[in-house]
Order: C-alpha cells, then sequence, then structure tokens
C-alpha cells in the first residue's frame, strides 16, 4: 500500500467535509508540548475523517452503511452518512455507555445497543452486513479508515508541526497506522494505552496480534480486543508504553486546569503518558500530544 | 493615546508570558464563523494579557499589586503577579461564586472576599492601595490593561482573521476597548452584552456612562457597574447589542455540542448574539467570534 498516496488522496477528498482543528502550544511536565486539538472534529473524535473517507472513496449500496462501535466510530459514521444522504446502521456496546449512546441516537442513525464490548458489537454488525449487504465501515481495520484517519497528521503537518516526537492513544489502531503511514519514519511515534487496553502493546511483545481483555476508564473509545491487522504491520517498530487509569485521569485534570479542555479519558491517554513519565522524552526533544476525543460520559452542561 | 503604539508595543511586551490562543473555524447559525478561542489563555480568560502588560510596563512597588475582580481579572492578576515575583491581594466579590474564588486561591495570592458585587469589592481594593502603596491594576478602565487587552485582537489578526465583523462580549469593556483601538475602524465591532448586564448600551444610549444593575448567568463576568470611560470614549460608534439569559446559556449548549468547548456564560455572550438574531448579518458578510472566558462554576471533573 502506498500510504503517502492513499492518505494524500483521503486528505483532499474529505477536506470539505472535516474540520481543520485547531493546535496549540503549552506547558506541561516543564516542557512545551504541541497539541492538536481534534476533539474539536465533527462529533468529538478524529472517526469523522475515516468515515467519510470511506464514504466518499467507494460506491455505497442502497442498503447504506453499517458499523460496529464503542461509540465515537458510530457517531462519525452517522454523522457522515446523514451529511451525505446514505442510511446508517450503528451497533453499540452496552459499555458504550449512555452519553456516546445519545451522541449517536441525537446524528439520527438506526441504534442496535448490544450487550457486552465492542467485540460484540461487531459480531452483530457483521450479521447486518450479511444480511443486507450494506457497507461496513470497519472502526479501525480497513484501508479506507486507515487513509481517513491519516489525514489528521497531514493536516497536522501542514499546520507546521515542530516536534520530533509525537504521542499518539491506541485502541484499535486506526489513528496511529494512519500517522505511521504518512509519516514513514520522519518522526518518531509514540503509542500509548491504557493498561487495561493494551492491544498492541501485547501484540508486540507476542510478536503478532493477540486477544487481550479490556476495562477501565478509557475502555469504550480505546478498548479494543485485538490489534487491527494493518496498524500492526505498521507499528512494529513503534514505541509502545502503557499509562495506568489514575495516570489518565490526572491528564484529563491537567487538559481542563491548563488548557480549558475537557476531553474524554481516551482524549488524555496520549498526554498521561508524558505527565506519568511512561514516556519520557530526552533533554532538546520536541514533543506533541495528539487530543483525540472529547465525548465525555455525561454533559457538562446538563 | 496613540493605541496602535500602545498595543504594538503591549503584545511585544506580555509574548513570552502569555499563550496564542487558537482560532477555529466553525459552522454556527447557518454560516461560517471563525472563532478565537481565547478561554484557553492562562487563567482561563484573555485577562491575563492585561495584567502581564500592566506588570510589566511600570514599575511595580515593594507592596506589591491589588486587584478587585468578578473572578477572571483577579485570577490573571494573581497568576502574572506570581509568575513575575510580585506579591497579590485580590478583592472579590462573594458574587464571584466558588468556582472563581478556589481558582484565585490556587494561584497563591491573598484573597479577600467582599459581600456585594464587583463595585464593593473595588471600593475595597482602591482603600488597600491608598494605605500600603501597592499598585492597583484595574480590571477594564486602565490604559495599561486595555492595551494588554487589545493584544488579543492584533495576535488575531496576526494569525490571518478573515472577517467584515467582530463579536465581542463586554462587561467593563477593556477588551473591546483594546480591540477597537486596536482596529481603527479597519473592521466592524458587534459589541454584546447581556440585557440584565448593559452598561455600555446604556451608556450609549444615554450619551455618557451611567449606573446600571446587574444580575444574571454572566455577571460575575460581565457585570460591571458602569462602562470604564477609555472604552465609552473608543466605542461611541459600535453596534451594541443585547441577549437575553436564555440565549447565552443556548450558545454555551452550541458551544458544546459542536466544538467540544466547554465555556462560562461570558465566554458564549458573543456568539448568542448571532445564534439568537440579536446581530443580524448581511448576506456574505464574514463574522468572527472572540470566546473570552472558560472559567464554568463547577470544575466539570468534580
Amino acid at each position: 500500500m502506498d500510504w503517502t498516496a492513499e492518505i494524500g488522496a483521503a486528505a483532499a477528498r474529505i477536506a470539505p467535509h472535516v474540520r481543520r482543528t485547531p493546535v496549540v502550544s503549552a506547558e506541561f511536565a516543564g516542557r512545551r508540548v504541541e497539541i492538536k486539538l481534534e476533539q474539536m472534529q465533527h462529533t468529538g473524535s478524529f472517526k469523522a475523517r475515516g468515515a467519510f473517507n470511506t464514504l466518499l472513496a467507494g460506491d455505497v449500496p442502497a442498503a447504506g452503511v453499517v458499523a460496529a462501535s464503542g461509540g465515537n466510530h458510530g457517531a462519525a459514521v452517522a454523522h457522515a452518512a446523514r451529511s451525505l444522504g446514505h442510511p446508517a446502521r450503528v451497533y453499540v456496546p452496552e459499555m458504550a455507555g449512555p452519553g456516546k449512546i445519545a451522541l449517536i441516537r441525537a446524528t439520527g442513525a438506526e441504534l442496535c445497543v448490544v450487550p457486552g464490548a465492542y467485540a460484540n458489537a461487531f459480531e452483530a454488525a457483521r450479521a447486518h452486513e450479511a444480511e443486507t449487504g450494506a457497507m461496513q465501515i470497519h472502526a479501525y481495520d480497513a484501508p479506507a479508515t486507515v487513509a481517513g484517519q491519516g489525514a489528521c497528521m497531514a493536516e497536522w503537518e501542514a499546520q507546521g508541526l515542530d516536534a520530533d516526537t509525537v504521542l499518539i492513544a491506541v485502541g484499535g489502531g486506526g489513528l496511529i497506522a494512519g500517522a505511521l503511514g504518512w509519516l514513514g519514519g520522519r518522526r518518531k511515534v509514540v503509542a500509548v494505552e491504557p493498561q487495561n487496553c493494551a492491544a498492541l502493546h501485547a501484540a508486540l511483545a507476542a510478536g503478532a496480534p493477540v486477544d487481550v481483555e479490556v476495562s477501565g476508564v478509557a475502555a469504550n473509545a480505546l478498548g479494543a480486543r485485538r490489534i487491527g491487522d494493518i496498524c500492526f504491520g505498521l507499528a512494529r517498530d513503534v514505541t509502545s508504553v502503557t499509562v495506568e487509569d489514575a495516570a489518565i485521569t490526572a491528564a484529563q485534570t491537567a487538559l481542563w486546569d491548563g488548557l480549558r479542555q475537557l476531553v474524554e479519558p481516551a482524549g488524555a491517554t496520549a498526554l498521561a503518558a508524558l505527565l506519568s513519565g511512561a514516556y519520557a522524552p530526552a533533554k532538546g526533544e520536541k514533543v506533541a500530544v495528539l487530543v483525540c476525543g472529547g465525548n465525555v460520559a455525561r454533559s457538562p452542561l446538563g
């Protein structure tokens, strides 16, 4: 796969439909950190990029699209489908929580809540795909999804990203795969996972994707049971670190206190690696942090 | 006063101490709106600009600085004073509320909570100034304060502001005075006030600054009893509109739903004019909105 070409094409394709999210420089852990506020993307996470790219790159059948999602991907697919005039069905695991379920419902998608975790919702989505011919939009392990997410890093570089190293949170690996595909080794990438949602970390240790148990504060966004094959293929040389839930919560507080940015646990996970010392940059190493999602469990406005 | 020179000097003076706040383009009320997220400034509002400028432009006495504030200015003065190594005392009216009082306390300033509204706190601050010789940092009606706040608009233009018209919320008028001083009529400026904190609107109607009653959701930030003389001098030709509290609350919701930005009522007041129709741009008129503060009453993270 020529990721540079795929991601460049995706970036051009989705540009009219996605938001150019802002970048800010702030001080964390005693150093300057460049932060991309991708939680300001439509529907509150980077997922809108992959969803739009998938819909725009292929022929959408009359049966529309189907997706399984811990919440953010489902909201993004529902939003993209409605924007482009396609029907959408989204399977969501109960663990997504009421906030994310309400977010998807608000987009007007047909919503099916499935008992259990992400993998259970994915099975149900596959069954619907087989039955109806709807187009499956995978949350992370499909080339069009990865290429769309990669457009986030392409945009960041176009905005003048000034960093040796970029910290990115990992669930199923779509976002980091896109970043790695775009960067092609030009910058160091640090993969950050919650200790209890560490599918990439486990895969790198085992030498192949393996199933892991998922739980904790970020599980509805980062709780993929197994890392995507595309991500694993691109991430073999990545620096992989894990963080405790308490470090994620502390990073959420730091983002509010320092920047008045309220983000979900997954959105604070990359910064948590820096604040907790799970990733300790070298002296003079310029670091950047991608804030990937802002869909907190309950609306902060009641 | 040569405001262009004063504000240009202020911008250079404070640059090492303030954050270059990001700008984002979003869709509100069916049109593209350019938004500056100044609530991401240190201590959560634009007030840090005026505070740093005042401290850096003058000689600070050994007695340090004193300020009266509905909350945001006090936090900014306390932060700037600590950053530069000066003692600070801040008088806050009870109506500031526990969130803002806690914010000032966290900066390490000496804090005095005064019964009543902003004007009562200001009287107490004046008494302290007379007694100790501390430097008074006025929240809005002093040239160094206005010049510092004007640096926000200078920065926005340097970031490529693409708008015919800028909507700005008004309390005592320091921020809008700085903007008007910098712009010198090059763009249209719309002053937005809550109906129940409308000191500028009343002054323009009366032909001179007059006392008004203040109340409502944004009163702890926009509740100046009388518009500042500097602002009144600069704002005679401004377009002045008012919005109801319900419109402000709706704009807060719109900023969360559309951009995942949680802001205080004052921070949503300028956008409220657009969403409510209190200000209706002409066809093709490009509008921009300054989000000025993010210090919500209670931490959204508990």
